[in-house]
Order: C-alpha cells, then structure tokens, then sequence
C-alpha cells in the first residue's frame, strides 16, 4: 500500500478503504508517513469529503491511536457532554452536578486548549485548591462514590487527532465536516462514554455558521457514534450572544452555581435543562424524556443539584466558594449604550476576545489566566435600551487594552425594529 | 502575510495575488514553507484551478527562481520545442537541424528525467563521443556559428520546479493543468526561447488523455507564453500509437537520421515539417506558413537538414554513425500477429514499457541504458495484418523480462473491421 495511491483515490472521489485509513493514521503517528503527504489528503478530503463508512473507519483509526479509558469499573450509564466551544459557555459545570444529583455516571476528560475565553478546566481551577489532575484509580472510585469526576486528557488520549489537529491548524484544513466530527468523537468515545451529547453551537462565535452546516456536522458525528453502539443525541444552539450574562472564569462560576440554586439566566436554565433532561433519559433515570426534564427542573429549584456542585469540588480538592467574596477585581467599568433602540447581536466573538484581553483567556499556551476579570452583560438579544444605559460590565484588574472598548462598540447591534428573543436551542439531531 | 492564509484564499476559490504566489514560491526555494504547507496549496490548487493571470504569477516567480539564460548573445530569433512526452519522440533530433538549415536559432536545453524510454540526451548520447555537457560560452558560440546547440540543463535552472515536481509526485498533485503549465513554461522561459513550439500529445501513452484535457493544458500554457511575449503554439498530436517506427536510443537516432535524409516514416515527417513551418516562419525565415512549410518539406529531401544533422554532431564531440554498423543487438525477435484483422492500437505504453524493460531506459535514476536495444515496428495503426506476420522486431541484448511478450501481447489491438489511419496532428493552438 502506497500513501500516494490513498490521495489519489481520495482526490478522485474514491471511498478509502478502511484497511488505507488505518495505514494512514497508523503511519503518521509512527512517523512512517510525512506531514506533506496527509496535508495533501487532508485537503483532497476537504474537498471530497467522507462517506458514513469512511468517518466511521477514521474516527476509530484515531480512537485506537492510543489509550481508551476503561470505565467498566463504573456501575452504571456513563453519560458525557462535548461543546463545539462557545463564549460564556459554563454548561458543563451546571449539566453535570446536575445529572450527577439523579444518580447518572458523569466521568469527564477535559481538553484545555486555546480560547478566547479559558475552559472547563480554567474555571475548575478558578475554584480554590480544586484539581484537575486525578489519578485514574481514584477517577473511577469518586466518579463510583459521588457519581461525578472531571479531569484533564492524558496526553496519551487519541494522539493521533493531536498531530492531525495541528497540522490541520496550519494548513488550511480546519473546516471539513468528516474532519472535526473524527476530532470530536474519537476522543468522546476514547473516554469512555455511554450516552453522549453534543452541544453544536452556531453564530458569529462558533466554527459552524448555518443551521444547514450545524445539521451536516450534527448527522456525520451522530452517526460516527452510532456505529460505536453509543447513544448520541446533538442539540445545535444558538451562539450569535454570549451564552448567559456572564463571561470570565470566576463570573462564569458565579452564574453556574447560581444556575444550580435555581436562578440562572434563562437561556442557561433552559440548554441545561433540555440537555440534562436527555441524559437522564437515557442514563435509564426517568420513564420519558418529559419526566427527565421535569427532574432536571425540580433537582435546580430543590437544592439537590448545588449540593451535587459542593460535593464534587469537595472531592477534587476544592472550598466551595463564598460568592461575595469570590471576585475580586480592581475596577468595575461600566460599557454603555451609545445609541437607543432593540438590541439585535451581541456579537459572541467580540465579547469573548474582549474578556481574553482583560487577562481572561489564553492567547498563547504559556499566558496566564486571571480568573477574575471579564465581562457582566445587562441586557440580551431582544432587550430594549436607551442611550446611557449600561449594556454590559467590564471586570479589570492590571490588564487593559484600549482594543477592548473597540471590540464592545463593535459587539452591540441596536436597532429600531422590535427583535424576538432568540431560541436557545434551533434543532435536536439524533 | 502567512501560508495559511494563501492556502485558505485557494481552497475558498479566490485567486491568489501575485504577491501571495512569490512569497509562496521565495518561501518554498529559501526553505521557510515547510513541504507540508506546500502539498495542502497544491491539492487545494488541483481542485480550484489557476485563473490566466496566477499561472503566469506562478510561472514568473518559478523562472527567477533560479539562473535565467541569457541569450542576448545569440543573433536572430531563438526557437525552441517542447513535448510532454511521448514514446518513439525522436521530434528534436529531426526539427533541430531542420530549422537550424534554414538559419532559425535552436539553443535547446532538455532535462534527462526518468521514463519508459530514453530522453533526446539519451539519444545524443548513444552517439560515440557527442557530449551534452557545453559551457555556456561554448554553447551561445555554437549557436552563433551553426545555428544549433543541445545541452543538458543546469540544476540552479528554475529549481522550485525541480522542488514542487518532486513534491507533486508524491502528493497525488501532478494532474493539474495550471500546475503542468507553469512547470513546463518556466523551464522554456528560463531557457530563453522567443519562439515556442509544444508538442501535447494525447492517447493512451501520454499524460492527457482527451482532446479536450489536451486543449484546456495547451490555452494556458499558449497564455503564459503571450503574457511573456513570447509566440506560442501548441501542437496536439497523437500518442496512441508509437511516434514513427522505431522505439530505443539508437534505433531512433537512426530514424531521425533517415528522415532527416527524406525516407522518414510519415506520421513523424508529418510531424516534424508542421511544427518546423512554425518556427521557420515566426524566425522570419519565410514569407508565409505555406512556405515555411514546402521549405521545411525541400531540407530533408535536398540533404541540407541532414548535413546540418552532421555539424551539429560534431560540434558537440561526436562522430556520425554509419548506419548499418551502429546498433549491434546479440539477438532480434520477430513478434508475431496472433490474430488477422486491421490494427486498431499500438499502445504506446506498453511498447515504452517493453523497451525499458529490454534495458532502453530507466527504472531508476541510477540505471544505465543500453543504447542498442528496443523495438521496430513493422505496421502502424490502419495496417492489415495475417496471423503470423511480424508486427514488431524485438532487439534484444542481455536483458530480458517475460513481461515483455505479455507487454506485447496487450498492446496490439486487432479488429476486423478496417481502421482509418489516425491523423498526426489533432489540432494547432495559438
């Protein structure tokens, strides 16, 4: 078998067999194959794209690149989440505590990554001497003993989407379906899970920009997992807002638990709710997805999902923090209206680099976080204001650029016109 | 300005800017693109073509990427020929001294390059004592004084072609036709040509295989050449057959001497007397195409083209063979019609093969050639034949493979029905 002869037929619109995809992702991460040749292939998928069968073999070439998490130790559904990566998206910390409390399995691998905004992990950490890095024994017995446990990947998880991935990053390739559906469920199925659901997010801030794309993508991933045998459900929502009032480390805690005792923002509530509502379905912990979702309801306004929260930061090490206390900034500036009327975008991308510029996010691998600066919105998409009002808070401590103002004036669209309040969630696939 | 940005422009279809495409080409020669970019580029570039005025930018930045000859020396108009490549294509040993009789300046360089059968510095070289290595000073001299030189190219001509050809082989990125157009023409360019001559063959031997695929190559390299201001035409002509009868080192330079002399085979005295028509006129050496053509016609049967066949041998170190004792074979197979009919195909692909594998060319870049060994046809596609007749002659020395018979075997096409001889030439471009 010839590496050449599998561009060939990938550039001439030739399923590759899976006996060539395993040649080349076992190839490439030996080493026995060179970057030139999967750019190449890379490419001519882009433009080719992938049958059903073809993602299948992929994601299951890289899934077996390296180690997969045994969770047979754990008794009962394993329930996971993956987001496409949004701004102000703190659902992972509201969904699990969450599902955890009804008694589903939540064993989480977070990825860290780059980002305008940190991820879960960032804001884990956020949380005083709570720690990603579990062993995997002690993994499994708290995930056995509290039902919840989010760590960091190992470096050993899937590495043949981390070479794949950075070769994508720098060779144009990012933005071929089969490509990022292989990415997303060769790692989810590597961790472990049984039920899996995938928040796509689309908009301004998100990689897919159309519904019709969010819905490709969506398809390809649901039916990669179920030639796995997995339970795999896509929610695509809305991502031309934030998601919530709040985006920072510590701010995006706040809200969390504050989405936990039962008053969060609505658009939160509501994604965490339908989410939850079909993991706990499938996880077997309710007779209907409507029963599920009214046990997600209840476990918010009853107190039982917080108490999940402070038993799972417990456990990883953590103080439950105090919220008054919590967030500690120089300066509160407020950002106000400079013009009347609906607002109709608040562009996500704007605000997410906004909060990276006040210390929030990582523009580099090396750059450190400061968990408590950001942005506080006043308003959403819909809200009516007047000129003067303030539209958002900006959380600053020693960082500063004068970027950040430009990037707010840029985020906010105000118009005359009355606008609806968007849908959180556009469409469930799977 | 960053790679990935050039490569994300191609892929979305965009035309890249002439800066783009120098800092692409500059990039790649210095050793500051990596391959891997390089590849992603070609294979996006495959799929979304080169508008008119990128293969020229790419054309421009290959040829000053390396020497360009100067051929300021040499008086009167220089013409040179080109063909994609073809089996039995002794054209330039023909039309070199052709023109040259008439005072046209041919100041060729040719590659050598792997193949099915050896290039025209492998025929030159099967000639005792001719030498391809000339000086440039000796070279431009020699021109100047009997209006013809050959030389091997230098390795610092055009060597990001030379980097993106090895890279394309590999990459499953060599049939793109702006990719082939801007390769062959920088080279052509480098050389210092006014006048250019191409021969695109097609059939089953060549690399484009349609007449359509033929014409679409032929338009964007006639439109490079013009945007150089240079006059360009383009000859398609047919490669389903061998070109003339013969096929190995010497038995071609032994054709080309006899046509050469007025007893050539017809399709290569065809061949040859309308691409010289070209350049004889556009060297202002006639009046008219017509006379240029009857002109051309009056040299290989007055003994001036051959004559000036004898300068040019000599003047590159070499002594004019004696025809009858220059190819000294320990055996020649008669190879027997298996079928009565009219021949329908010769494939010259696998005649190529036949003869390389009798030692005529190379494998690899270390093989040596053995001048002496190859093929004699005996008929020609439209030829009757009876079961038993010789089709071909097999000159054999010591090397042999049981391929060859099977080679044979598959390459003859014979059919009942009669069969028009093919024409030559298919079409003239530019």
């Amino acid at each position: 078998m010839r590496m050449v002869d599998i561009i060939v037929n990938k550039r001439e619109g030739l399923e590759n067999t899976q006996a060539e995809i395993d040649f080349l992702i076992n190839g490439y991460v030996k080493g026995d194959i060179p970057d030139y040749q999967i750019s190449s292939w890379l490419m001519a998928t882009f433009f080719q794209g992938m049958s059903d069968d073809e993602a299948f073999y992929l994601t299951k070439a890289m899934l077996y690149s390296g180690d997969v998490i045994d969770l047979s130790m754990i008794d009962g559904v394993k329930v996971d989440k993956h987001s496409t990566g949004g701004v102000g998206d703190k659902t992972t910390l509201v969904l699990g505590p969450l599902v955890a409390s009804v008694g589903a399995k939540v064993a989480k691998l977070s990825g860290r990554g780059l980002g305008h905004t940190g991820g879960t992990l960032d804001k884990m950490e956020s949380i005083e001497g709570m720690s990603i890095d579990i062993p995997e024994d002690r993994f499994i017995h708290q995930v056995n003993d509290i039902n919840i446990a989010v760590a960091g990947q190992t470096k050993k998880l899937v590495p043949a989407d981390k070479l794949l991935y950075a070769l994508r990053d720098v060779t144009g390739t990012v933005p071929s379906k089969p490509l990022i559906a292989s990415s997303i469920m060769s790692k989810k199925l590597a961790s472990g899970a049984d039920v899996i659901c995938l928040d796509v997010k689309i908009g301004d801030g998100a990689f897919m920009k159309t519904l019709d794309d969010a819905k490709d993508l969506s398809e390809i991933m649901v039916a990669i997992g179920n030639s796995f045998g997995k339970k795999v459900t896509a929610f695509i929502t809305d991502m031309d807002q934030p998601l919530g009032m709040t985006i920072g480390n510590r701010l995006e805690v706040k809200e969390a638990m504050e989405t936990l005792a039962g008053h969060g923002p609505e658009d939160l509530e509501t994604l965490c709710v339908n989410i939850a509502s079909y993991m706990i379905y499938y996880a077997h912990k309710a007779d209907s997805l409507e029963e599920a979702k009214q046990l997600a309801y209840d476990q918010l306004h009853n107190g039982q999902a917080l108490a999940k929260f402070h038993e799972f930061v417990e456990a990883q090490g953590g103080t439950v923090p105090v919220l008054d206390k919590f967030i500690t900034v120089d300066e509160i500036i407020p950002y106000k209206a400079k013009k009347a009327g609906y607002i109709k975008r608040i562009k996500a991308l704007n605000i997410g680099l906004a909060s990276m510029k006040l210390g929030g996010g990582r523009e580099t691998k090396e750059d450190d976080i400061d968990p408590n600066v950001g942005i506080v919105l006043h308003q959403k998409v819909g809200d009516l204001v007047k000129v003067g009002d303030t539209v958002c808070d900006i959380y600053k401590n020693k960082r500063w650029s004068d970027d950040i103002l430009e990037l707010l004036d840029e985020a906010y669209e105000i118009v005359e016109e009355e606008i609806q309040t968007p849908d959180t969630i556009k469409t469930i696939i799977g």
